[in-house]
């Protein structure tokens, strides 16, 4: 694709409706957008307590873009290209383990776990282990969450930490663990399924648990008057009783204005109320695991946290759950979902898979399969633009806006 | 593909040989031919019998188009389609089914049978509801077979109609019922498919139970007096009786002249004797279920329809069996084969599958043998164009003849 | 690719450097190395003793083109392109067999085993046979080693043939007999396995059967005097001994220097000795079949050959070992491992395919895993040329220096 064809493209694009084709399916668009998002913004990699002890890591695949996050002797976490600088072998051949260097596997060539080249054999003595260091990837710990970003000069991320940190302390994710994650190939462009996600429009249908916990599939335009006075002594009740215990909170309780592209804001979080009855997002909305970081009463609403390009979290008193997206094709995203809990909470004495995994497992398979039968329409001839509602779409043309300055961008 | 790039491509080719190897697998002719041929011709969708009900409807995929097939309210068939309005996603999920309203699954804008949108949620009331009808496909009942036109302004439909009207009349395939489907993804381009159909110089090897029910292996250049004689007695014994009985047929006892791209014909329809004893396109040439439509006595030889693209049909006295092609790639086309019987006809007690299916299903299933190597054969660097046989395979030169033409029209 | 493009890409190659990403993962690239490397160069097909008796062939599959090697009638190997002149399918359906003649399964036309169209039905009197002889393919057999070339002008064999008829005279391949073969589909581009196969810088911590039984993997750069003593006086025991046993050798006892882009060498052979009380690459290094071709004494060393772009063969003084690549897609290499014994030997009696197979098995499985995790590193956006050893990766070099040498000539 030339650039006066993409030109073109973007000239098409009305305001307010959705990309015209290309944009969802076109190879030459996908490599774009592997260069304007995904290689110059913040992604979010896994959680630091994936890698407690140096040495512990694990690999996140952005396409072709094999990072290792690992685990410094120092205690600090390092991002590097799996790529070994000899002759271009990936250096991990595992998703995850432990090592005490970096060892090529191909001719041992052995990088310290910051990158440094510190040994080599046979190479000729002109050559300076110095200067074939691993590519070094940014990386940014905050709050138990890892972000990492590809390009030379990042984005600036202290917005994102002042943002994200305060909110996800009570939850404690540095003291949590794993309890279960679960990886997805969707068949569709990692954009269809930002769009679901920005939006709650769909979820009356869509989502029968999820909407019974939740408040955010009622809009300003149509929610009645009962549900309105519902939401307000909702939110009047947890702010006077969070504000006593020390959690920070935002005041909304309906879809969260995100993103902005106007401003740059890539990132977001919110605490927000349960329906009444309801603290964790469970099936019966009963608590399924141990209270989790500093929590001392389950109604605590959740949290929900959100970054572009792919990253979104929400969080009950007792469980955690992220959700992260990686291109893997012009029509193909690789989605993990991870369910976390307290580090101390035991399988099968503190919490059950089948009642801890329902809720977001069928909530977001729910959305994959809406996700793929977007992608199969958007892929016939006679697709063309649609009108958003201005009403309760509003955050999916904030998403295509934030894409469309992404993609603008001097690289 | 430049046009340059094509018209020397077209240019090259040399009449009364066959096609450069560009036009079996290059990526770009594939393309052009879903625009000039797959979205400017006539294709076959599917039986009438197969949605008898307002709201029965079936999906038809012309590689990424999806069409949804439906009965109307008003009983007749509307072709739509399957893309919202909204954002894109397919409508109807499934391959066939029953619906009241065609409701989208994601945010449920709602459509009529007839695609005109009649309920959506939360949109703009600056918006019209009448500028979001799904896109309509023009369509097509003849004598119990639909077919569909992908263009905004289709080739003329009236002359096939008259065609294929009378002689499917008798056949009675509205009053049919489907008694088995049989899907193939046969690995050519849809033209080696229909070069195959287009000739049976190659029955003789490849189709024993095909030639023993038929006389169209035999050519005029080198069929001994004897077969000449045979014939001739056939066709003075069936013209008679079929005359009697208002059969209406043509008389052609060899393969049939088509298409013929000078005339601008690209359907045709003839009925033409079994060889003696047999009744049916069977195994044994005996009938294998009961006699459909208006037919009195199963002497009727075989009712033979083509109709390019995408069409071809053989109907004996007691049962039809129609094949469909699609494109689903520059080297893949998706076919399927159904069988009708008559609407009263029950499995088990009327006609066994063990009869009904060898006869066609073996015979097809050689042909998709048949045309999976010649593509092998056509990719590789050491192809050229071949002759076709002057006496066996004019047809397949016109079947090129008219693709050419097809493909050099304006769109 | 334009040319310019492909200039570019070239001027940016560092000498002594690896190649930029472009040369394993693009099609283009590919397609020129089809053009360039692949049908220009002389391939390794296959064995004499794979096709003993007039009519007996097997198929080679080169990307899309596939050729039939077959036995004459006059005892000769012919090799033609497996593809019919009348419309282009292939004729050989099976990858190996006996036919009579080669007879198109379409339309039967028929040709000689030397590829002279003999037979065909139904054609206009005005063409003539002799213009529809199937395309023949350069052919050469030499000490039971066919290798095969595409090119209209080939490259000269005569030096090639030289070199290996009296190195392989006493290894008796004419007269063995295939005892395993094995296919293995690399998920790697063609020249990560050579560039792999050039170098025994990896064999130390990869192939731990291997540097058991040989001496490549010591380089005179870093080699202890006791292990120097060694190879010098393994040198200097079978030098005498095969002189007296009439064995051409060569006196090379480290890794080969091959190829030698210069002086066009892109085939070599020698013989080298194994270690002190290895008879055989076997397990534990003892025979594993009855000795082969005119050996008397199993004290004979490997024979080790290599032939750009395919081929590689250690031959023990019980069985011989052949791998073949060929190219199937830009990140895909189909490779075929046989182990040939001696034609009398009988399985079960005088070997097992337990004690046969394991060494160049396990040896081969570990370079595939290996050339797949150097071509999921070379993918990666962070790739960069990173520096060959001048000390062990010469020979890597100089596989470089012959495939740009390939990639420049005038088609």
């Amino acid at each position: 694709m030339m650039p006066s064809e993409l030109a073109e493209l973007l000239a098409r694009r009305r305001a307010g409706w959705t990309l015209p084709q290309a944009f969802f399916n076109d190879p030459a668009i996908y490599r774009r957008d592997l260069e304007r998002v995904w290689r110059t913004g913040w992604l979010f990699a896994g959680h630091a307590c994936e890698i407690r002890q140096p040495g512990d890591f694990f690999l996140v695949e952005i396409d072709a873009d094999s990072v290792i996050v690992v685990r410094g002797d120092d205690g600090a976490v390092h991002a590097l290209h799996n790529v070994c600088r000899h002759r271009g072998s990936i250096i991990c051949t595992e998703p995850a383990g432990h090592v005490n260097k970096l060892v090529c596997p191909y001719h041992q060539w052995a990088y310290d776990l910051d990158g440094r080249l510190v040994a080599w054999r046979g190479m000729q003595p002109e050559l300076r282990k110095e200067d074939f260091s691993l590519h070094r990837v940014h990386v940014r710990e905050v709050a138990g969450l890892i972000f990492i970003n590809l390009a030379r000069s990042p984005l600036p991320f202290a917005a994102a930490e002042e943002c994200l940190a305060p909110l996800f302390r009570p939850q404690g994710l540095e003291r949590a663990k794993i309890a279960k994650t679960v990886d997805y190939l969707v068949k569709a462009n990692w954009k269809i399924v930002w769009e679901n996600n920005r939006e709650c429009f769909h979820c009356n249908v869509n989502h029968p648990q999820y909407t019974k916990a939740n408040f955010d599939h009622y809009n300003a335009d149509d929610t009645a008057p009962r549900i309105r006075d519902e939401m307000a002594a909702a939110a009047a009740h947890v702010e006077t009783k969070w504000a006593a215990a020390g959690i920070p909170t935002h005041k909304q309780t309906g879809m969260t204005k995100f993103p902005d592209a106007e401003r740059g804001i890539w990132f977001s979080a919110n605490r927000t109320p349960l329906v009444a009855g309801w603290v964790s997002e469970s099936m019966d909305g009963r608590q399924v695991a141990p209270l989790m970081g500093d929590y001392r009463d389950p109604d605590v609403g959740t949290l929900r946290a959100r970054a572009l390009p792919n990253f979104w979290n929400h969080s009950s008193c007792d469980h955690s759950v992220s959700t992260r997206l990686l291109p893997a094709g012009p029509q193909l995203t690789a989605i993990r979902v991870w369910w976390l809990v307290d580090e101390h909470a035991v399988e099968g004495r503190d919490y059950d898979l089948s009642r801890l995994l329902p809720f977001w497992q069928l909530t977001s398979e729910q959305d994959w399969l809406i996700c793929e039968r977007q992608q199969r329409g958007i892929n016939s001839s006679a697709y063309e633009s649609g009108p958003y509602s201005t009403f309760k779409e509003y955050n999916v043309e904030g998403f295509v806006r934030w894409y469309l300055d992404m993609l603008a961008r001097e690289s």
